[in-house]
């Protein structure tokens, strides 16, 4: 049994206190948080402390906080030469105490606090100092996921702004999408069934293959149209420019 | 019983072939293709032609067909007086020869022609001239899917523009993610949970509810990091417009 320690309250904190509690081989020892209150729905009151000096012995301490605190956490820590990993996709493994021996263990994935995840989906990128400990997380990870990747720092942060256009932008388009709808009183909800089928079609064509529509087309007329119809909003710019860079890739990709 | 006939042979066509086929309150009298042997998988020879003096009584004529041929293919039918309907999402409902009864009949989804689809879940945009005959299409429409919109020519074209964010723009930011991906040797399959996981959210939360990342939170730091590492590239204007966007809809809506 893998005894592993939790630090933070906070989305992914919970959900990974959950999901090592239903996983056999790990054995969670103790969570830590600043409001102990806030961890009370998950674990008995014994296993949750407020005191860095009151933390067990370990295999392994997840330090789950905002990435400002993570430095901070760590020098907190009372011991040194243990496994102490950050679950961050932005922060740098640097950012960590060098007392200790360092790692990472990312779970790529939005996690909201009311809202059940399936672990065993999630990819879990991994990051660790030398080979012995990268195992003991590659235990760890695979115990609760099928999708375990070595990640390095700098892969980690390429990977967050592949993320971003991928997450945070593609929700953006959603945004503009529904504000056309509905200045125009048009229900949102026609769109959904095209919004699904564009992401589900990602897992079976690689995104160039997917490309369709007028820009692609280099339909020119319904371009026009399109930017006449939008010269008055915000939307012209990211329509112009987009188009242009659907056709830029069409040449150069 | 409805009497239908198919004008077309290309995706739509054929999808819309193969639903009425498995519908009980339709028939299927007829379908008419220029190469009657692109059909020939669907239905027996004798259901086809390539004549339109040959083309038998229907309650609807769908013609579906480029967005070019509509009004050609239109003037081309031996008869007045009958309800003719475009699929179109593009075209206005008066490209259609007046000497008909015209109408629209457009299924929004991209259909490919290999890949099969449940029409159920389709919303079909609707429009007639008149009503009487906008209940007959509505009694089609409604046999075949469960969702069903009044959708006039003016709000279509709107449809249209949405979708182009909400679909063709969607797809160009999993390219430009694969691209980031691929260039730095990380599998663009990490990203698969994310992306399926931003589209389903968007069922359950409107798309304001579902915005995250660096941009919203106005994350300064992270955004500099992001347009830094992508300076020498065409995506670093994509970057800063919709991160821009972003803030903006923040503040407005």
């Amino acid at each position: 049994m893998l005894k592993v320690i939790v630090i933070g309250s906070g989305n992914v904190a919970q959900h990974l206190i959950k999901v090592f509690l239903q996983t056999k081989e790990v054995s969670l020892v103790q969570a830590f948080a600043r409001k102990t209150e806030s961890l009370l729905h998950l674990l008995p009151k014994e296993l949750i402390t407020n005191n860095y000096k009151a933390l067990l012995e370990a295999d392994v301490y997840l330090i789950s906080v905002t990435d400002n605190a993570i430095h901070e956490v760590s020098n907190l820590l009372p011991f040194k030469n243990k496994l102490v990993v950050h679950t961050s996709g932005t922060s740098n493994i640097n950012v960590l105490s060098t007392k200790n021996r360092n790692g990472v263990f990312y779970p790529l994935q939005t996690f909201s606090k009311d809202k059940a995840v399936d672990f065993s989906s999630i990819p879990i990128c991994l990051e660790a100092e030398n080979t012995s400990d990268y195992d003991t997380l590659e235990f760890l990870a695979k115990t609760i996921s099928n999708k375990v990747y070595s990640i390095d720092s700098v892969q980690r942060s390429t990977l967050h702004v592949a993320a971003v256009f991928v997450s945070n932008f593609v929700n953006h388009m959603y945004v503009i999408g529904n504000d056309i709808c509905q200045k125009n009183k048009i229900p949102f909800e026609i769109l959904q069934p095209l919004i699904q089928e564009v992401a589900t079609k990602i897992s079976v064509l690689t995104p160039k293959e997917a490309q369709t529509g007028p820009a692609l087309r280099n339909d020119t007329q319904t371009i026009e149209k399109h930017l006449e119809f939008l010269k008055d909003s915000n939307y012209q710019d990211i329509y112009q420019l987009l188009t242009q860079s659907i056709q830029h890739v069409a040449k150069e990709l």
